[in-house]
């Protein structure tokens, strides 16, 4: 096959009221493309000739007309009543685009016009009071709502089931409303997107009048357009999570609307960061999904923004065994923690390395020195926090990488690793638009079942022809960390979906979480009472009696209790009638 | 009054089979005298003339027969079956200790020979299989079922409500299973007591065979006679909180055994660190109380013991306010915590000095330099981890303490407080033996309502003549602390009791917690609504419902639903029939 093959790239972003517009991934106005180099590779990886190349379905065609909205008119008219008629959106462009995420079923779904079952309505509360006179009415109605924040769920956690309406979060419950520099916390409402919230705290000085100025701590890949709010109830982890923590203990406190107690329930948890009054209620709506009620403010904790202060490093380590040594002595040496700290396993290393060569003269330095190909790893991070907090951590981590074997590559891996930290991943979205799927899993392991974990997810893999996976463990903990496989594979929706839940299966039986941190949505919904077990379960379906007696919230997702094995004593509409 | 004047005190431990044996605090060989120091300024605090002491009520009484067990001998038999005659009690003197813990009021009503209902019977489980067998007899016969730890409640926690049986953790489900280097985490039986633990992790290279030392970080003033499940379910805050975090937060993993899906329903939660797989059923147990289930097991957080590199420090402050904010800074500076770090008020301070005077040259420098009784503030703490990192926290938390107008006073200080700190609260305990309380209670603060809370309860304090009232802060996080009111007033159980519950009040009243690590039992019961609002207080009882859908285990207590204002939904027997 020609070596300067290139597909035809779409190089612009996508046309507006296109399936493709609403599959997008990252910002609309991201493009980013495969670089020649990164084609090749991929080219070989999946074995693809010139041909695979032949049919292009982009999406790039305006949204059809779905199937006619069951939902009573005078239902829809209520709603207008409350919000106001310019922020309940029926069209088609909009039931569509606030029916999916960004998983990669989805997102090849929508870029070959399949559509499923889509809400009826986008609305776009203005306040807490709306969102209660709308729960309210749906619970009263028995109609299905789902909660849409920045929709860069990756596990289609809003996509609905049955005919309902979507409340969307960040159009107007965007706002940060107040900066307590005592208490070093933050007031935001839920649908505030990670940029703004950023921001304000970045600029609290001029905005709240505060002495510091601040940071939030928590950035997932998804941080231009995902919400504060939705950070919360899927239990996310931002990049620097080892040192700033996952995304539901950042949160201190909690506003929430469910139908317990409509119209006038409202829990409104606390900002203590400790009480001994029993069971947290708080913590009962961590990964709550959108099952429970909607999130609509949140009291979060902030940090001094200290950006002068970061320390980049970069080690590479002759084995993958060693380098996960290396993380482990760090984690649990008791001298502070980085902030993001990332080590590639052998093949992504590679893939690394083969996108991004080094020169023959620092290739030739490696081998010599015994980090070869198909085994070293390379790890990268940083450290925030005071001046003599990171130099001291920044000291202590490359002493251990050294005992491990390591030996630094300086921290420009880092550096260019964050400039691109939120936009890199948009190379998967060009291959979409021929039958190429790029896609991740992602799974907790403790010290003692990593490589068991690895091992498995790694073998199955390597069953498919033409496949590729890959690996990197990116969250830290002194008892633990994830394990992020990134796959490549060829063929029809089928073959992916096939392919993916072979790594999720491969993944839980052997012992890893169904997620560290995408959460449950409908796409790990089958392995939630393998792995949680069938009383834990009853826990959560016993949670979501109680806020959600009518099964009207996001019914059918993971944490209500959805697709469930054995006795069928799920929570719907039809159930509970 | 005759300055010599000495009560007569009782310097030997109790008589076996005593109510003074039961009511005794702290270890049973442990008697600590108040120093004629000490004595002298309780008797000027309290204004309390020699006639005060004429009449002693010390409970060094056998323990009389109690009301007789209501439950049918039958019933006894099957628990006898299920343990083993030798693990069923059903004497006056085990019936009354296992229903007692060691709130003042509990002590001094024991020590006066008044008696609440008393459990009918302790059970000793020998192991889990044993607990799972008694939690369904019970269910099955609706008979409460009340755990007992360590016994160092101080807030009724398992005082009987209703005659039933309770379970004795610590005599035979006291055992160290497991250390695992790896994962550091140990699992351990609930019943196991602090000493025992910490000596199995101290020793994990001689009794486990690991390569380091462990600690489990948590040493709360009950250290000596309270359980690892006991710590769990009251969500407990050991005295280095403030770097290893609070008990709940430390125990990664439980077993618990509640009557939902009896006989063989057990919980057993997953020990990785992070999950993203909807709420933790493990956060719905932290604070139980033994209203949900019965801990049998956790797998708790070790830590690398370095007891070597642990640094002391010691400063005094002009006053409260610039205490208080040095405290902030520290929490809030990013350089790593403190392990302990306690900051006591200007009363407590001045306490402390009377009890152990300052050299009158060091009172003279003291004075020169503004540090005036009545105003300045004393705070000592220690740091502890990897050896420079306790050098660098220890070097910032000392320029703080500059900064703010403080001196330091060496590490002394910190180290006799550390020599007694298990021990030196039970000099009040000498003193019921006449008509004096002295007692604690304690709540969580924001930094932006400390002030109020502070001035509130001493306000409220200070209106009660011949009682006498001081506070310290000792858990600290970023976003607030504690404050440890600790008080002593003269008169009857009643007195006491009204006094208490005026502090209490006035707490609540001025947005405070019932409680930051005492938990709730039967004594906050009354306020807890206040403070979590009727919508959280649902979701609680929910949780019972679940777990306990018969109402038997620790029926009364505050977490299970107790003692509500409003509409009565609470769960009991009577009520599930």
């Amino acid at each position: 096959m020609p070596d300067d093959f290139t597909p035809d790239w779409t190089a612009t972003p996508p046309a507006p009221g296109t399936y493709r517009a609403i599959a997008k991934m990252g910002r609309a106005d991201q493009v980013v493309l495969p670089s020649a180099r990164y084609f090749a590779q991929l080219r070989h990886e999946l074995d693809l000739a010139p041909e695979f190349f032949e049919t292009k379905r982009d999406g790039n065609l305006p949204v059809a007309e779905p199937p006619a909205c069951p939902l009573d008119p005078a239902f829809l008219d209520s709603l207008r009543e409350i919000v106001g008629a310019e922020n309940v959106e029926t069209d088609a462009y909009s039931r569509v685009k606030h029916s999916y995420g960004k998983l990669m079923e989805e997102v090849v779904g929508l870029k070959r016009g399949e559509l499923h079952e889509v809400t009826c309505a986008a609305v776009h509360p203005r306040g807490k009071a709306d969102v209660r006179r709308i729960v309210a009415l749906c619970d009263e109605a028995r109609v299905p709502l789902y909660v849409y924040g920045g929709g860069s769920s990756v596990n289609k956690s809003f996509l609905p089931e049955q005919p309902g309406v979507t409340l969307v979060m960040s159009t107007h419950m965007n706002r940060v409303l107040e900066v307590n520099e005592l208490n070093h916390t933050c007031r935001v409402e839920a649908g505030c997107l990670g940029p703004a919230l950023e921001d304000a705290l970045n600029r609290a000085p001029e905005l709240f009048g505060t002495r510091h100025r601040f940071t939030q701590g928590h950035f997932p890949q998804s941080f231009e357009i995902s919400t504060v709010g939705g950070w919360f109830v899927t239990m996310g982890s931002g990049q620097a999570s080892t040192y700033y923590g996952d995304a539901a203990s950042l949160v201190l406190a909690v506003e929430m609307i469910s139908p317990a107690g409509a119209p006038d329930g409202i829990i409104n948890t606390s900002d203590y960061p400790a009480t001994a009054t029993g069971p947290r209620v708080l913590d009962m709506l961590k990964g709550s999904e959108g099952a429970l009620g909607v999130i609509t403010e949140l009291t979060v904790k902030i940090f001094r923004y200290l950006p002068g202060n970061r320390r980049y490093f970069g080690y590479i380590f002759p084995d993958w065994t060693r380098a996960v040594d290396f993380a482990r002595e760090v984690c649990q040496g008791q001298f502070g923690l980085p902030a993001v700290f990332r080590i590639s396993d052998a093949i992504e290393t590679e893939h690394g390395f083969q996108m991004y060569p080094q020169p023959p003269a620092v290739e030739w330095v490696l081998r010599k020195r015994g980090y070869l190909p198909g085994k070293r790893c390379i790890c990268l991070g940083t450290v925030e926090g005071e001046r003599d907090f990171t130099k001291l951590v920044r000291s202590k981590v490359g002493a251990l990488a050294r005992a491990a074997g390591g030996m630094t590559i300086t921290g420009r891996q880092a550096k260019k690793w964050e400039r691109d930290r939120y936009t890199s991943y948009l190379i998967a979205e060009a291959v979409t638009d021929y039958d190429i799927v790029m896609d991740t899993v992602e799974t907790s392991v403790k010290w003692d079942n990593l490589h068991r974990i690895h091992d498995a997810v790694l073998a199955h893999a390597a069953t498919v022809p033409g496949s590729f996976c890959m690996s990197h463990m990116s969250h830290f903990y002194p008892y633990g960390t994830n394990l992020y496989f990134i796959f490549a594979v060829k063929g029809q929706l089928e073959d992916y979906v096939a392919y993916r839940n072979g790594l999720i299966e491969a993944m839980v039986a052997a012992g890893g979480s169904p997620s560290h941190h995408h959460g449950v949505g409908r796409l790990m919904s089958p392995w939630m009472e393998r792995f949680l077990g069938r009383e834990e379960m009853a826990v959560l379906r016993a949670l979501k009696r109680h806020f959600d007696p009518n099964g009207i919230m996001n019914p059918g997702a993971g944490v209500g209790g959805g697709h469930e094995s054995g006795a069928n004593t799920r929570v719907t509409r039809s159930d509970s009638s």
